[in-house]
């Protein structure tokens, strides 16, 4: 095996050696809900868990390979270079580490399609973990723009609505995309999230193209009514209203229809005591907020039990919103 | 002058007799700033000058009279019944002091239709006085939907955005409006607003014909995260992202035209400091933040010399985001 890019990029006051470089690192990424309700493309917030796993390690072919994927893969793409692990390696490779080649294996912690960032995750724990192989030294907020190209490959256009979150953590408003501006929102402590992912396939195209084209201007006022009073809330610590803002008039509407039962989902959540809830990402996922582990756990036992009674499967998870986002896991030498 | 419905209302536990009451209160509202770019009819500050200040007493005839008007009554509809600060006294009347008579004096210290809140200001100074005459003992958002009873008649539509700050002072967020839903927003120190009001006339009407109908997807992503960003920036005393996140994508494009040199004033504005601009309420007033004094008064006349340089007076108002709203000013017995 030969790195002779990988000296190339060590400077002469460095205090790192070729020698104490990993030959492989592996990182976690956490899964995400974005939308947030009313917070439809402009925010996010990470879990605890589930989330994947990338290990990306040297091998002697150049370019970027996958090695092995694990875990959660049904509904994976089978092209490889569809992969949203590939993307931002292949981007870090091509300015950090030209010439050299890695291969990477993945392990899904969480199913694909489900609406909980599931490319986000994968693309932001190989980002992660590269940037440490490949001893770039990129800030979190520097890795965006690569975990960003793996989200590119899976919904063809450009949102960081999971990929934010998976990656820095906490509670993520994307103010704006051109340029696009991060704002980290801060999470009052006793907030549990409730994701119940049902075995429904959405695609995210199929969700996408289901929007309307235009919002009537009465319910733009009320969208960034909502907007603006979710994050007051969450900053304030104001439970109560974090709960009157979790009102989607822009895309739950035309999004309800794709998910089964949709309404009596969203009405067992709030009479098991959840502040609110709302389509997870572009669904099926939903989520739901409380202000205790035992509620929220209480909601997921609802929801699942509605599912159930329709002969749907689902996946349940119980989390805070994580403070901590992707990290690194392991660096082997 | 008999004041029989009074006596009624008084409980024997009260300490309050006939002679404690006054016979003349005289209360002030302050200016507001309404929409505040980003914030499309759910936000409002309050200024802390100029305001109108209504003096309200008892007089012989029953029901509401007006007994003058005085200051910048330039505007002002000549129909009394269309004034703004005869209808939430009535209202309050109607629940409070049925049978009685009142008559209003209402000195205007803005102008009408310059897009502060005048209409709002002379409705909330009312109100708050009607209030404290009949021993009501309404506390501030109680008197919110009185005052909103003067908005219908300037508006013909319920709009809080200036009632809720001039009432209650400070940054008003109105998250819904089913029902109303008033968050006050916490405001960080050393923000100044400058206001310039153009001498043209914009009808609150006209200027509401004017807007689109309905707003793309797009343009709905970039609004709400500007509103949540602008929230965000305000209670976490983040300046830089207050001023990144004053950009309206739904009523600016559509009421600049309606402004004579808008684009050239926003630039001037930005130039001169300010973090961010946009037009008050409908219009034709500007309004602008910046974190000192001085910079607020640069930007004032900035904006004012490129205003005379095309042939249009202005007045030019300096003022920190007021944390005081509507009060008495006098009880005369």
């Amino acid at each position: 095996m030969s790195l002779p890019q990988v000296s190339l990029r060590i400077s002469y006051e460095s205090p790192i050696t070729l020698t104490d470089m990993p030959k492989s690192v592996t990182a976690f990424a956490p899964a995400s809900v974005s939308n947030v309700s009313c917070g439809f493309d402009i925010m996010g917030f990470a879990l605890e868990r589930p989330g994947d796993t990338v290990t990306v390690r040297y091998c002697d072919s150049p370019g970027v390979r996958i090695a092995a994927l694990r875990g959660e893969t049904n509904g994976l793409p089978l092209d490889a270079s569809l992969n949203t692990a590939v993307a931002p390696v292949a981007a870090l490779l091509r300015d950090f580490g030209a010439g050299i080649g890695v291969e990477i294996e993945l392990v899904k912690g969480l199913p694909p399609g489900s609406g909980i960032g599931s490319s986000a995750a994968s693309a932001v724990a190989a980002a992660v973990a590269a940037n440490a192989l490949f001893g770039a030294g990129l800030q979190p907020r520097e890795l965006l723009k690569y975990a960003i190209e793996g989200e590119r490959i899976a919904s063809g256009s450009v949102h960081a609505d999971n990929v934010a979150p998976s990656l820095l953590g906490g509670y993520v408003l994307i103010r704006g995309y051109e340029p696009i501006d991060i704002v980290q929102i801060p999470v009052p402590d006793g907030l549990w999230c409730t994701v119940v992912c049902p075995d429904v396939v959405i695609r995210t195209k199929e969700a996408r193209d289901i929007l309307p084209a235009a919002i009537s201007l009465r319910d733009v006022v009320a969208q960034t009514g909502n907007a603006a009073g979710l994050v007051a809330g969450l900053i304030m610590g104001d439970f109560g209203l974090v709960g009157r803002s979790l009102h989607d008039v822009v895309a739950e509407p035309a999004r309800a229809k794709l998910i089964p039962g949709f309404d009596r989902l969203k009405s067992e959540a709030l009479d098991a005591g959840a502040l609110g809830s709302g389509i997870s990402g572009s669904g099926p996922a939903l989520f739901a907020l409380s202000t205790t582990r035992e509620v929220a756990e209480h909601v997921g036992d609802r929801l699942t039990e509605v599912l159930t009674s329709r002969g749907v499967r689902s996946l349940k998870y119980v989390s805070t919103i994580s403070k901590i986002g992707a990290h690194i896991v392991e660096e082997a030498p």
